[in-house]
């Protein structure tokens, strides 16, 4: 097994400024291709605790990958102390000059000294083309394994790992007949984590080398199995026959095998069944409309929605009756079975779906308190809601209201 | 200074199916207090690399902040691996099991065996009572240093660092007398890093002990000043200092000091001008929504909006004119003025602001790219449409075009 370890740079991920997206993006493409991730370190812009952490890694890594620290200011020293690590010293590039030059010019920017800076780089390494900014990757080799280091800008950093390293990898993988790690995904929604690994059933008598996980988050959870094995084939078959006997034993709960979302599955039958699907958000402001086009080609079955933030805008846009609103308030019953039926009639679509409720902190009267959320489904042939009662913060109240609607949209439609 | 580090356990944090978003909230809570964070480190659920990343850490902590591992199924091992890192057992704990079961009840469902192991903790630790979860905190104290294990759902994490491990913090950095560390953030937008920096001129000159970084991202650059001081009103007095400086020089640039983010900025503004919004979305389907609803008591100034993800929803609820659609096509200057002009006059509000864009990957013609995309602002007295091009996949695309409309709609009301 090709072994990987992933060292974030930067105060801003230390302090927690910053969410590390970039290490969990490294780790999942490099799991992808059959790597082992022994671990993830993050350390600050701090030359010693820097170098000590490359000591640590190198032993347990074939491959270390480094990000961040490479921008053109004065907080940015990882190319010093790589040069310190390697005993090396910093040289001018002039591809990589032409190549700042290049960006400067077609963002129409004039090119400056500190800009002009990062053409500098150590003498040992093999400069990797950037092509959406101005630090290039580099990449060392060092006692048959190797290291390199990529800017933290998600963007550049995607695109180095795509055009340079990942091909590397899977072209190490081959040439050292390393043995591969696969894994796959089966995402359940609708169970909790204990009620799932007792419908499972005890793991090892059916994981033979393989492994499980249960990963539970607001949207359900998601079960991960594993199995490693001499090549490709041989993993895929095994992981096969554990997926199998998980689908028996929980397929009812199960809405995807792989990186498939919610969101995305819904959209998937709806585009197959060619049915169409609008939305009224009130609590959520958004963030429904937003989870279903964020798959590509959403146009095809989502029209739109309306966000009805106000009562004036239920009323007006939604023609939700004014009595009902007075009568049993905007987060009822009655208001998510109106928004649900009304949008989907303007809208001219098979279904319409809602979502009304007291997200907090402000909000709440005492038989409604915070986290009450009425979600609405309607279609031609009749409209339902559903209460849903959460306990969390705005964020995860909000969260949850748009898995909620979407896991029962899925279950109507499937 | 209090030295704390984070240490994450999980499979599923390692190979990058999670992000670590529990991380980046411990620290930055921890920073606020005046912490220093040394370092952060994921492995996965396995006993060795974990006891050998306890053994590392605890030389450089005085406190370790340990998350994850603890459910109830067969993956999670951190009980164990402390049990043989403390040289500890498992010993019953009635409380825990009483807590685990009052969850149970509550919730309406039966309690399981699982579940009912989770009342087994290590005799050395003190518990902490997880009040949303069925997995205890264990406090150990160690060396005169401490370590606490806390679950990895992140509601519960937050729960029990809130309720009894931050007030622990504050309490040992006062009776220790320990050196403080602030931090204090910038918000700028509009601007490029490098330009910004040139900007605010070399920092050596004006930072005394303290530290500036740049920290770039598709919703603009935010700097970070930090001082250490022996006490949080010196560190105060001393962190305005470089502020007012930066002030002096980049004010121009600046929307917030401190955490506020674009969409919070502009809610502020809104509510103190007594001014009303409403939003048009075609591309980001709702995001700008969901962004600007995302502050709470938000409803006071946003009124809601339409996702008009179709050209239909375009003409019959915004009443956009079908030939200005068939004429410049729906992602145009004319289209998105009159849909910030429509929506604004059907919601009544001060405020309307649309956006039409084309995210990608598909949707692209030759003279519009994918990454095309034009907001319109409009007001009582005019309404305005602006091009931005965005060369970027869906993700980024769709929020760069949401931070670049509240950046524009913030530079006309400031």
């Amino acid at each position: 097994m090709l072994k990987i370890t992933i060292l974030t740079i930067g105060d801003e991920i230390c302090i927690g400024q910053v969410v590390n997206t970039n290490a969990s993006w490294l780790a999942a493409k490099c799991t992808e291709l059959g790597c082992r991730i022994v671990a993830h370190s993050i350390v600050g812009d701090e030359k010693e605790i820097m170098i000590s952490e490359l000591n640590r890694l190198l032993p347990i890594s074939d491959f270390i990958i480094i990000t961040g620290g490479l921008g053109p200011t004065h907080d940015d020293i990882t190319k010093p102390v790589l040069c310190e690590f390697f005993k090396d010293e910093l040289v001018f590039h002039e591809e990589t000059l032409n190549q700042i030059e290049f960006l400067f010019k077609w963002r129409g920017l004039k090119l400056t000294e500190r800009n002009r800076g990062q053409a500098f780089i150590p003498s040992k390494c093999t400069p990797l083309k950037n092509l959406m900014g101005t630090a290039p990757g580099m990449l060392f080799s060092f006692q048959n394994k190797y290291i390199v280091s990529l800017p933290g800008v998600p963007a550049e950093m995607k695109g180095l790992m795509e055009n340079e390293i990942l091909p590397l990898i899977s072209k190490l993988i081959l040439i050292r007949k390393e043995e591969v790690v696969l894994f796959k995904n089966i995402q359940t929604h609708g169970i909790a984590e204990s009620m799932l690994a007792d419908l499972i059933g005890e793991p090892s008598e059916f994981l033979g080398n393989g492994t499980l996980a249960f990963l539970p988050s607001y949207k359900g959870v998601r079960l991960r199995i594993g199995v490693s094995s001499g090549n490709f084939e041989e993993a895929r078959k095994e992981l096969k026959i554990i997926e199998d006997i998980i689908i028996k034993r929980a397929g009812k709960y199960i809405f995807a095998i792989g990186e498939d979302t919610l969101g995305s599955t819904v959209g998937k039958i709806l585009k197959e069944k060619q049915l169409t699907l609008a939305v009224a958000e009130s609590c959520t402001g958004g963030l429904l409309g937003g989870e279903i086009t964020s798959t590509e080609g959403s146009s095809v079955y989502f029209k739109g929605g309306v966000i009805v933030y106000s009562n004036d805008s239920k009323i007006n846009l939604l023609k939700v009756n004014p009595e009902t609103i007075e009568k049993f308030g905007a987060v009822s019953k009655e208001t998510a079975l109106e928004l649900a039926e009304n949008v989907r009639k303007i809208f001219a679509t098979d279904y319409g779906l809602s979502i009304t409720g007291i997200a907090g902190p402000g909000g709440a009267t005492p038989d409604k308190p915070v986290g009450t959320v009425w979600i609405g489904i309607s279609d031609k042939v009749k409209s339902e809601a559903k209460l849903f009662t959460f306990v969390h913060d705005r964020a995860v109240n909000r969260e949850r209201a748009v898995g909620s609607a979407l896991g029962w949209l899925y279950n109507k439609i499937k």
